[in-house]
């Protein structure tokens, strides 16, 4: 599938850690750590495991802008 | 300001341009171009142009995970 | 790509309404439409336009819940 | 109360899962399922439960397109 | 409607401003500005304008928190 | 860090309550509670507990406008 959202950071799977509910994927991108949480159901969907290659995927309209001072 | 949000990505603006009410910001990050949404008035308050130094800000729950089939 | 996203609406684009950033692309999803705030730029790359089959793509951590009183 | 949020899903509840702060609650809108992840907090204020009507309400921001291929 | 978003700021409309499709609403809540983009078409359905009394809601997913130093 | 979020509320911390991975925070903004749904690492890495002053942080696209009838 093709989709609208503008960022797509290809990187490794680091970290894959769930709760009850909401899991905490973490992904290396060239070497910064992007931290992702969702449901457990889509890491078990998609079979996330540490190791594997994977893109962070956010909207645009979900980044904000920030400036040391 | 220290914030919560886990993903403080830093780069290099290298685009912004104004809608009527909606900004687009591009942000380089390590080579990548992260594109952000952002209100107009954002923009004038940061004073944000390109060739600045800046962030790509974004919340963990802001973040989806994509694989390559 | 496959995504974590759990919500994946399938079905027919009736409008798409370029503003000078942001485009509101409409979707009919049995019936239902389903209003989508995206970029530009995602209009043009992926060449949406009416008649075409698509999907509404929703994370689950934005999607609330209403009840009639 | 009437909302701006663009798209309400009208449907019936199918699930309600509570984790420690996180519930994830799944409403039937015309045969497809819609996760939606909201505080355990919400479902006990709305005494929200599996049989119920439901709108699942989304922000047209919060929603990205996507195409086969 | 009631709805599971935790926050709703009740206040007063002190700006509508339109844009191409994203239109600004500022909501004046005990005396701080709360600033919402939202669309063209739902401020048109609310028929939103300044005086009216208004509230701003935000799903608790999507509220960070900020600390001075 | 200055951040281009719109909306930064200044209060005092009530509560911290943690999950298995996603914690809420309540801060008192005014005599309003927010709510906030966030990491428990980003409560580990600020030390975020009840009494500190604290903002609640909200871009102006998470926002939504609501009306009494």
């Amino acid at each position: 599938m093709r989709i609208s959202a503008r960022n797509r950071l290809k990187g490794t799977i680091v970290e894959v850690k769930k709760g009850q509910t909401t899991a905490h994927v973490r992904i290396d991108v060239k070497g910064i750590i992007v931290t992702t949480a969702i449901t457990n159901e889509a890491v078990d969907e998609l079979g996330l495991k540490a190791g594997q290659e994977a893109y962070a995927i956010v909207k645009a309209s979900d980044v904000m802008v920030g400036l040391d001072n």
